[in-house]
């Protein structure tokens, strides 16, 4: 792939909705937005403030899908409400007719649902927070337990803080290595998480079920 | 630190201005928005939308500073913003009065320059981005390289990503290690950077030229 010039910008739109987990949005917002010709699109089922996780904090959809028809990149965050999101066919309409102008689609955490519904992961691999993986499966994905996949064009990613691992991923195939690598510097991505729990697989029951009944869902 | 009960809300408050990076915000927002017991405000300078970094995401502040008076934590994201942000006295006021009712106040980022002019670093031990380490220095901190630096109830961060290192340390202390192994799941937290480019200590000197003069800062 060749990569971006000043002179072409990118056009990148993230779908915005009630219920969405932020991280999943601001990680690869934080990273493409520092891309060079970039240009950001926040787009929402309706125009307008939309509430996130648990009410407290509010994005702007500058647009509404009715208004925006194409994206070099379309990104789709999870949360809470892509469970609801998922059964608004005006929505997966829309993210089916986008995906059709777009270089890549690609999706963080449950927002893996959205492309389920709308048809986007049938006989492709696939991920999506631990929450969704039957989910998708449903939908004829074939999940894999990876921070990132790519199938084609459609990237998707493990759940909220991936997003930020599969934006510096596609920032490199993008605006190349040594911008990604600028980047990562600027946001000082060199995580020292104070725990090791963050892999379901490695999680035990007890700590599962604190996460699953306990908590709110991401 | 007794743990937080649920007949004891935790009331956090997270400071949103016009150019703060969404990733310092987004980070903590989603580790302590799953704490049991909290409950989170967005303040702002004014109530209304401020647009971040590139102007194209907008967080909602749904009061004003005038309007908020006391917290158990206060939260100052860093940003572009946060240079002109320090600048305020009204602001940095405000910090001062909102500190002396906190059991926290903590930054990220260059968030830190805010507490900086309020002058609540003076003495302490304290972090930021790393290009803010100098400023900080002149507000009579001790600048540390360090993902999170705790002196006595001033908790400051490293860049933008190292929020959420923090927001975990700190859920740690206030709802217990299981909640914060919990929360760590949810978030799949389970960095995977594909470069190893976070850190300034390992930056050549053509990276960090690209980082400091050839995209937006943080």
């Amino acid at each position: 792939m060749s990569e971006q010039t000043a002179d072409a910008p990118l056009d990148i739109v993230f779908l915005v909705y009630e219920g969405l987990t932020p991280l999943d949005l601001a990680g690869p917002f934080d990273v493409f937005g520092r891309l060079p010709g970039a240009k950001i699109r926040m787009v929402g089922p309706t125009q307008g403030l939309q509430r996130t996780t648990s009410g407290t904090l509010a994005l702007q959809a500058d647009s509404s899908i009715d208004e925006v028809t194409s994206a070099d990149i379309l990104i789709i965050p999870g949360g809470p409400g892509s469970d609801a999101l998922a059964l608004n066919s005006q929505v997966t309409d829309w993210v089916c007719a986008m995906d059709k102008t777009t270089r890549f689609t690609v999706s963080v955490c449950t927002g893996a649902q959205i492309l389920a519904v709308a048809g986007l992961l049938e006989g492709r691999k696939a991920t999506t927070h631990w929450r969704a993986m039957e989910m998708i499966a449903q939908y004829g994905a074939t999940p894999v337990t990876a921070r990132v996949v790519e199938d084609g064009k459609i990237i998707t990613s493990a759940g909220v803080s991936a997003g930020i691992d599969m934006a510096l991923t596609l920032a490199a195939r993008i605006g190349g290595e040594e911008v990604a690598r600028a980047i990562q510097l600027l946001l000082e991505y060199a995580p020292e998480p104070p725990f090791d729990s963050g892999r379901i697989e490695d999680a035990s029951p007890a700590l599962l079920d604190l996460a699953r009944n306990g908590l709110p869902k991401p």
